[in-house]
């Protein structure tokens, strides 16, 4: 048997616009001992994800940027292959920190450190990248806990067809709110309705955008979960009844443009709005629980989700734009082993 | 003895920048009588605020704007002179949007409808207007309701030497928080500290703002208080740390400019901050509870807050432009009768 290798993608140059491979530098060397204290563990699946982009990025962010000659960060999904840890045994699935390389030692600490997942009959094991993982745990955390949709809202969702999106979507519906749904394309918008049950889906890239989101939001909306920034939000906000509240979960738009993210404040005056955003990184304690009623919903078929897989570690960069170009079908993952 | 006449400023046209008295029409005409469901109250007091500025503009805002030929709206401090309505007597003081006249019939509805004001003896009736009216519960419904400030809280406060940065900073510092006022001019950052008690006071028009600011905030804040906008919200917003929480009061600043209210929205993101627009029209239950502890405060010295009256209605434009000139200190009135 041939002695195990572990390929390396570190960054190398800080990308403009799109990421290709050529922003890497491909290196391989043996795995690392797991060390006192750590796993070591294989990297079956590479999560894509915006945040990813921002990484790349040298600019003021939630964690620091990732450092020229560092391995790509990236959060996945892996095997224990050895364990320096106490209850962590090879054989385990783990979420963590992988990067994009195919041995981790990982280690725990906040939300994102080493998460042990829990074996669940019945359910495909990459559902812990998407709608059971660092998605849906995003969706649950942005509608639930800080939009606190229920009876009687309206929510629009923006990025709807995406794997954070059409979770947020589904969660709402599930507590008993009205869902707009905001896509780019026809074929998307009607996916919305049909495949994810949402009220109605509005297409962004169509001339009539804002007066199809007049007409499918009569009364106005009261939740509005974001993932998208720039026009799109603007035109949902326009939207909002007074006092709604919007969950900031991203901005993706604006991640491949140079600044970019200087929105009108003067309707969170005007209209008393409460805008509040959030990250996984402050849902340690949040993620065991959602992480359970999410499988729940995903095996008595109540939510939906897709996975898009992309094979090989080194069509990472490549994924990553697909991302951006809305090429993708709910979660997008890259297949390493 | 004469009969009365009730003057009125009515808006002429919508001014461009300052308010001149040219923007207006005088028309002097006798009082209406007090039809049944209302009270014709006499304006003893006006409330010269930054809402004025923007209600003269015909752009969306949380009431619609002051209509061409109608008195101009603003909210006075009055004495009831006929009641058709139960509970109300000659003699009551009463808050309501009076407007920039002698005489309005006033009636029920919305937190700024008609309020009887509690006889509270040793209490000047002119801080029913002030600190005991709309700007104390406006700072107290930021920095309590919105914000939720308490030990161990940082608070800086912009427009801190205003009336209702001035309340707000003091409530804060009851509530046991740290607070730092940004204010304009060496002798307003002074005050902050040596009369309303700040732990420290920051001129923004210093060149070493920033860094002034800095000092001041070593562990940077949790609470930001913002009355302001513009570069100065923005260089607060700097010193926020993650999960901190924005209470959006007003953003004087840019009532005078064309459009200027766009600001970056990635701190929210990054950051993970809760930013929420308030206003006094959402606060009705809030009020009579606010307003008792309040006078409470004032009447035992623990808040302190000042006055600056201006005599005639027909001043009250230029009263306007004094707010924006930082020509006042604390609460700004226009006394009437």
């Amino acid at each position: 048997m041939n002695a195990p290798i572990n390929r390396q993608l570190k960054l190398a140059r800080r990308p403009e616009g799109r990421v290709s491979l050529d922003d890497f530098t491909l290196e391989e060397t043996p795995p690392p001992a797991a060390e006192d204290g750590t796993v070591l563990a294989r990297t079956l699946f590479l999560s894509v994800d915006p945040t990813n982009r921002v990484w790349m990025k040298d600019i003021p962010q939630y964690m620091p940027p990732v450092a020229i000659g560092e391995v790509m960060r990236a959060g996945g999904l892996a095997e224990v292959v050895a364990s320096g840890l106490d209850g962590f045994a090879p054989g385990d699935l783990v979420f963590g920190m992988t990067g994009w390389q195919d041995y981790a030692l990982l280690r725990p600490g906040g939300a994102l450190g080493l998460a042990k997942l829990p074996a669940v009959p019945g359910l495909a094991p990459e559902k812990f990248l998407g709608v059971c993982g660092p998605n849906g745990v995003t969706a649950y955390a942005g509608m639930i806990e800080v939009a606190g949709v229920g009876e009687g809202d309206t929510a629009i969702v923006t990025a709807a067809a995406g794997s954070v999106g059409s979770a947020a979507g589904q969660i709402a519906r599930l507590k008993g709110a009205r869902v707009i749904g905001i896509a780019g394309g026809p074929e998307k918008a009607r996916l919305l309705v049909e495949r994810y049950g949402f009220d109605a889906g509005v297409d962004y890239r169509a001339d009539d955008f804002r007066a199809q989101l007049k007409a499918a939001t009569p009364d106005g909306a009261s939740v509005l979960f974001e993932n998208v920034g720039g026009a799109v939000m603007e035109a949902a906000i326009q939207r909002l009844n007074p006092r709604a509240r919007i969950a900031l979960s991203g901005m993706i738009s604006v991640y491949n443009e140079a600044g970019g993210t200087r929105y009108d404040w003067a309707p969170i005056m005007a209209k008393r709005l409460r805008v509040e955003g959030f990250n996984l990184i402050d849902c340690a304690e949040l993620w065991p629980r959602a992480a359970r009623e999410l499988a729940g919903w995903v095996l008595d078929g109540s939510i939906k989700a897709e996975e898009t897989i992309v094979d090989g570690l080194t069509s990472a960069p490549e994924a990553l734009n697909m991302l951006f170009d809305g090429a993708n079908h709910g979660k997008l993952l890259v297949r390493v082993a």
